[in-house]
């Protein structure tokens, strides 16, 4: 895939004097037609090899056009607030909103392709990158995200005469590192291992864009080509090409009408005196498990899910209540501000994502998309279809950072709902929580309650499994939340 | 993943006898609406655990249904013939027209799975298989298959009960095999990483639907009306919601207006002498190499192409003479047929796969997509630029299986076909060689040209490179053809 980038392509003084003042005012025009649009981010990533002028084009691309607009984002090796995180956060921060572009200078191929050269990782991990990288990409084209990945190629000749060029200029002898020649000695096994990631990650959405890099000239004009031609088309574009109406198979109804819900047992009860034993119980198992050495490494995400009045609130309080202030963040999920909305769907939760050693819980949460937006009809059938795969793939990225990931929905009965929202409307203090909003929710009962079948169905994982919870009565509810939470701990920290 | 069928789905004989019929009657006339529409194939996979109602299931879609516009294949163990091409082979001679219904027992997914829990692979051919697969879908995908994933679930208890009660009936006891008690202690081992795979392969295009299995009136329901309703949806939809523009950016031009087939010496020649002298040893070194004992073991797979009367047909006769005509095959592509025209488009280059030990030599090829029918607008933007990563998955599967991939773009000079073309003309045996077509065709030289090494570019990688021939001159064209196969069977055998 790289024989193309290395037959010596060049542009002449004369050539390029003709071509990139125009190119550039072209661009500039053009960026501000993206940012009028605000439809659509650009995504550029910007790979290759070492000396084929990443850097240079980087800057060029910031200097030909408005710097404002342009979110650059150069990733050297990861911080320690990002290795806190799942490997991807760091990108996710990095993505452009609609109507902008981001320059990501290294990317999501950066760390799968050099652990491999120096084989740090197995083969196994770079083939499990490129699954993972897949349905990324294909995340961020379902979500309108334009993606140009260019690669930088010089040959083996080539890339050592440009390094030689380097060192011998005293100006710029600082930029080559032993490592680079250490790197330099690998070049053919770079070359192997980067042309079989390309080719797997290579799809009619983002394909590839191999780019010589040994004439500076040559290699402005068609990044800055490139991006004006991908631009321009994309904005020519009719505005609604997206299928919104799903092309797969539709969810069903099970014949038998009988859900997992409907399959609960929600008579289940508990008394109050055995109930505040066993609270406190748990609640002190709770304190001592987050003192646990292992705990450090790990953290805790608890997502809250139910019908209106189901006691998430309550149950959540029964957990913090056992945490130091410290450990803990609750987020209340609503409406997604604008920033968030100029953003893929699962954006504005990676970006709230918890350190080591924590625990968060959502009163509600990214099921959202699959829940109210569907029912809502707030996103299209295409949207929530995917959502579920989606929020698969994010939970695996969770728990394979360590996160124990538990998720609750909390199921009360249509008449036990009906009997809390009238106690609210009573109770003074409790008045604030009972909206017209719940009343017309209400309406949609069963719509809910299928969707959340089918949630249930699809993102009930090994790695993030659904506890379902009787939650008629608030005692029982509570402390099966809290034991089934004490439980995963314990398994995970393997301190049972 | 599965919870949901666990919870015991059933319905009455009442019930069943309620929604069957009508049912059975709508599957019916749905089904010749889908063959009168003709635009899209049904592609249902049926896995899942054993006695769990897999085949009850197939045997019943056939009954309700009409059975001549069904295409059910049951795959066991892979045969002699299937076992000599590559692992997904069997199942695209298995895919179903558009208008039709194609029933696939066991499919890509069982080998995969069932090879991971007896360890027969290790994991990351697991997960490489998962990239494949999820690739192979979104190709199906985008060649508007309407894929119905059903995977039939029993939890561990149902499982064992259901595998005693066909034992102990003795009209059904042939069926339990010690094979299936071994993979019933498995169970847990089975569940986990079938459940790892159908995340990882669920995705919006075609997410996994799974059933419960223990009611086969239960399951035959749920299975029909998904079915059903997927038909419906699909056959209701407006004609052409496929973007047929691509979403990516398109392909730039090199500014410096260079391609790598500019850079070709097309004034190397040779001397007839030395022609013969070389044609005769490089020939009787081929005819030895296909004697080798390895040579068993591979096929080699040449594609052919080059601007009309670039010599393509000559050079493919000068490999030919060194060979044992039971051991090549010479496949001259031309337009697809009528049933070819029904499949995705690699289909009718799967369906002529040589077995091992052969030659097959294509004289044009697959790469038509990406060039007669770009320029020609016989398919969409979004169909060729898709086509550069199908191919390479294509010829990768081609390699793994052991062929010695070698393309051959012949290149000559603009005017160099002109005296070809006039000469064929006054020669009256090679006048049904020149075609008013073929002066068509001149005339977008540079389109060709432009498309050729787009496609080199895109597609020519370790495992299938692209030998660029300077085709000027017949004689060193036809030397470098059989040199470069002679070192390509040498390099792959070890037989330098």
């Amino acid at each position: 895939m790289f024989e193309s980038a290395e037959i010596g392509h060049k542009l002449s003084k004369v050539q390029y004097k003709r071509i990139a003042p125009r190119l550039r005012a072209d661009l500039l025009d053009t960026q501000y037609d993206l940012h009028k649009n605000g439809k659509f981010p650009i995504i550029i990533l910007i790979s290759g090899v070492r000396g084929a002028g990443k850097g240079e084009t980087v800057n060029l691309l910031n200097e030909w056009m408005d710097p404002r607009h342009i979110h650059t984002y150069a990733f050297d090796d990861p911080s320690d607030e990002e290795r806190e995180r799942p490997p991807m956060w760091r990108y996710w921060r990095a993505l452009p909103p609609r109507g902008r572009i981001g320059i990501l200078f290294g990317s999501w191929y950066t760390a799968p392709i050099i652990d491999r050269v120096f084989k740090r990782t197995s083969r196994k991990a770079m083939v499990q990158a490129i699954v993972e990288i897949n349905r990324f990409e294909r995340m961020l084209a379902n979500e309108k995200a334009l993606i140009l990945k260019f690669w930088f190629h010089l040959s083996e000749k080539r890339q050592k005469k440009r390094l030689k060029a380097i060192e011998s200029d005293p100006e710029t002898r600082w930029r080559i590192t032993k490592r680079d020649w250490d790197f330099f000695k690998l070049y053919k096994r770079f070359y192997r291992i980067s042309e079989s990631v390309l080719r797997e990650t290579s799809s009619g959405d983002s394909p590839w864009i191999v780019v010589e890099g040994s004439d500076p000239k040559y290699r402005a004009v068609t990044v800055g080509k490139t991006l004006l031609e991908a631009m321009r088309k994309r904005l020519q574009a009719p505005p609604e090409r997206r299928v919104a109406k799903s092309e797969a198979a539709p969810i069903v109804r099970p014949p038998d009408n009988v859900h997992i819900l409907k399959r609960m047992d929600l008579d289940q009860k508990l008394d109050k005196a055995r109930y505040g034993e066993r609270l406190e119980k748990l609640q002190r198992r709770l304190a001592i498990l987050t003192r646990h050495p292992k705990f450090r490494e790990r953290n805790v995400v608890c997502v809250f899910e139910g019908m209106d009045a189901a006691g998430k609130g309550g149950a959540i309080r029964r957990i913090t209540a056992a945490l130091d202030a410290r450990v803990y963040h609750t987020i209340p999920v609503a409406a997604p501000t604008d920033e968030e909305r100029a953003q893929p769907y699962l954006w504005r939760f990676w970006r709230h994502l918890p350190r080591k050693g924590r625990f968060t819980l959502y009163d509600r949460s990214w099921y959202g998309r699959v829940l109210v937006e569907r029912i809502e009809g707030f996103c299209s059938e295409a949207d929530w279809m995917r959502a579920y795969a989606e929020i698969n793939d994010f939970e695996q990225q969770l728990a394979e950072n360590g996160a124990i990931v538990v998720k609750y929905w909390l199921q009360i009965s249509k008449e036990e709902q009906y009997r809390r929202f009238k106690e609210r409307e009573k109770t003074r203090f409790k008045r604030f929580k009972i909206t017209a909003e719940d009343w017309r929710n209400r309406e949609r009962w069963d719509a809910y309650q299928v969707a959340a079948a089918d949630m249930i169905e699809r993102t009930s994982t090994a790695h993030a499994p659904w506890v379902l919870v009787e939650a008629n009565d608030k005692y029982h509810a509570r402390v099966k939340i809290l034991s089934s939470l004490v439980r995963a701990i314990e398994d995970a920290l393997g301190a049972r």
